[in-house]
């Protein structure tokens, strides 16, 4: 559908939640995001008048895709390099550009490029290639780090799945022997002693303009993020524009476009590790849908649209979001009767849901809470972390009793 | 389409930007917006996954609309009463009801139930029925007020059109006499001596919760609304207290389920006379998509919802909208030239477009600047003004030379 006012069209390969708040974004600029997706009931595709029913891995699906469209951009990393120079080589404006976005789905090479550029990174080891040769390689790896390291897949892990986190030798040999081998290689890091984990969140448009939110904090549970305070309680001011600016130096020497997360450990004696890279919107900022000026995915698309880019002021002193997700026992209650009883409860709570089914620690949704001038990091957090809870489990994490309302 | 996750569906009556800006707010409420459009480019037709076309003045085309929706809703007051009793009876929830509606409809039946109640109204008389009766009561009423009177069609004028402002007498015998019969009847007004006009906007459940948002000033032109101060700058606070409460206990009073926007005039002695009813969002109210916390078309769908009602506490100490209008000249630059221009000299202007073509006068989209602690609601204003004068007219109204940026 050509856009009736002469605005662009923009595709996003992949039809999640990302790509669902992404079209949010995209009504407000006059657009409707175009997205590829699996499945018409894929969260994006529920709610877009523009879903082209497709695979990421065919490259006449992507075609199709990009058909019309000024850019196309990505709702996740998992589409084949190959197809995406192909594109790239057909004129579609691919944002990021493939030889970016490899070193967002290679950790091997992410991490030599950051460690060439003298980036912060932990030591690493090259698993692949010859099997025995890889292994004795561990074996020497491990040895010299007391075997306290984290062995990772190549590529394709996200969530904590192709990530395991290690401090014996045997199970991270039994690791190694056991990855089957039609899988992405693996590659070893040193673990990091790390106080937190922070995320600095930049975008960069193709004309070359950065823009940094503030540097927060992500909890993980699980592999997972689980809730991010925005910005980062007791940050160093120094350290986070450290972050800040490590994180947009490497977007302009990798010639990323568009937003993209520098997941980032500090350590126990205050310094900055990379950890990863995300180039997409990431959920360490879904924060900024409520909390910034300018949300990520607004951000995200002025960027690949290689538009100015916008402020992205905080809108308040914290921010805390939380992610809903799937519960292991189905709860008591629907999820209409849950989003009853935090409306109930919060009127201020900010439910960001994604119309995805619920799974057991699947995400489905996010609340974010905006802190008022004299609200405490910790109780803002309270209060994101009790209504995510709520939207999982209904159960208040309170003792609060629903029945007695 | 069903709500894959279990989460309702609602039917919107009208493609326009109302329901386009209303989808945006189901989204993050896990919902899809159902619209009843009218034609596939109508503004929330391009961006919703779930289109009925039809007509609203169609039964057929509004049971299929409503068909499995929890709740029906509009986007304009044009959808023939009948109809509405016809879908209730049916067992659709008709939100507002039929009943309410009635008075937004019909600015006669409005006026009386405004003055039984004992609410602020001009003096007004009704001009329907045997036209040569009803021009002795226009020529009673015009010389009772010095002529100084409007004339208003008493349903289907919005944005100008239906509204007469008269100061003589053969002018408004004028347009009495020249009034086509198969057109619906007019009412005459006193006009009232104002120093400004404002809008209560409210939101009511059919559980029977009520929230009101700040009361803002309306600044009119050629009968449009162009620019919204939020709140209305040295407004009394037992003014503005009167204004909530006044649309509090109508909306309670009519029975209206949804937000209700209640046109005022601060009369040039500070007094409050109410000027129109709008049940369903307004303009007065796009404010709230970045100046509250919760904006009026999620406000809208948790009132339709029977959801309890979000936190309108305002953002920002101030926060200034103004109308983006089709210019009467085509401007020298295209839309997505103006939007790079805009953004790049305000990067933190919110804009918001509608996806209509541009006609002249025609509302395309509108801008919003929420002001930051130290701004004046006249520098606010300037900086929207000036934000929405360039998206119509690709021209900047302090002079900003954009060849020599």
């Amino acid at each position: 559908m050509e856009n009736p006012v002469g605005l662009p069209v923009v595709t996003m390969i992949g039809g999640g939640q990302l790509a669902r708040m992404t079209h949010q974004a995209a009504i407000a600029l006059g657009q409707c995001l175009r997205v590829l997706a699996a499945d018409p009931a894929d969260p994006a595709a529920q709610v877009s008048a523009d879903v082209v029913l497709g695979s990421h891995d065919a490259l006449d699906d992507l075609r199709r895709a990009a058909a019309g469209a000024v850019a196309l951009t990505f709702d996740h990393e998992g589409v084949p390099l190959e197809h995406l120079r192909q594109l790239e080589a057909d004129g579609v404006a691919v944002r990021p550009p493939s030889a970016a976005l490899h070193f967002a789905q290679d950790k091997l090479a992410m991490r030599r490029r950051l460690a060439d550029l003298g980036l912060p990174v932990p030591d690493f080891a090259d698993l692949s290639g010859d099997r025995e040769q890889a292994r004795a390689r561990l074996v020497e790896f491990g040895e010299a780090h007391d075997w306290e390291i984290v062995l990772k897949t190549v590529r394709g892990g996200y969530d904590g799945r192709g990530v395991w986190l290690l401090d014996r030798r045997d199970a991270a040999l039994d690791v190694f022997d056991t990855h089957p081998v039609d899988r992405p290689a693996l590659i070893a890091e040193s673990r990091v002693a790390m106080r937190r984990e922070l995320s600095a969140m930049i975008a960069r448009s193709p004309f070359g303009q950065g823009g940094a939110w503030p540097v927060v904090e992500t909890v993980q549970r699980h592999g997972q993020c689980a809730v991010v305070l925005a910005p980062a309680p007791g940050l160093d001011d120094a350290v986070a524009a450290q972050a800040q600016q490590m994180a947009l130096r490497l977007a302009d020497e990798l010639g990323v476009v568009g937003v993209m997360a520098m997941e980032l450990f500090e350590t126990t004696d205050g310094a900055l590790v990379v950890n990863e890279l995300a180039m997409r919107p990431h959920n360490s900022g879904h924060w900024t849908m409520d909390g910034a000026l300018t949300s990520q995915f607004e951000q995200h698309l002025r960027a690949v649209l290689d538009y100015p880019l916008g402020d992205t002021s905080p809108r308040a002193p914290i921010t805390v979001m939380a992610n809903v997700l799937g519960a292991r026992q189905t709860p008591t209650m629907s999820m209409d009767e849950r989003v009853h009883h935090l409306m109930a409860r919060m009127p201020d709570a900010k439910v960001h849901l994604y119309g995805k089914g619920e799974r057991p620690d699947r995400k489905i949704g996010h609340v974010n809470i905006v802190g008022r001038t004299d609200d405490s990091p910790e109780a803002v957090r309270e209060r994101a972390e009790r209504a995510a809870h709520w939207m999982s489990h209904a159960e208040w994490t309170d003792g609060w009793d629903v029945h007695s309302e």
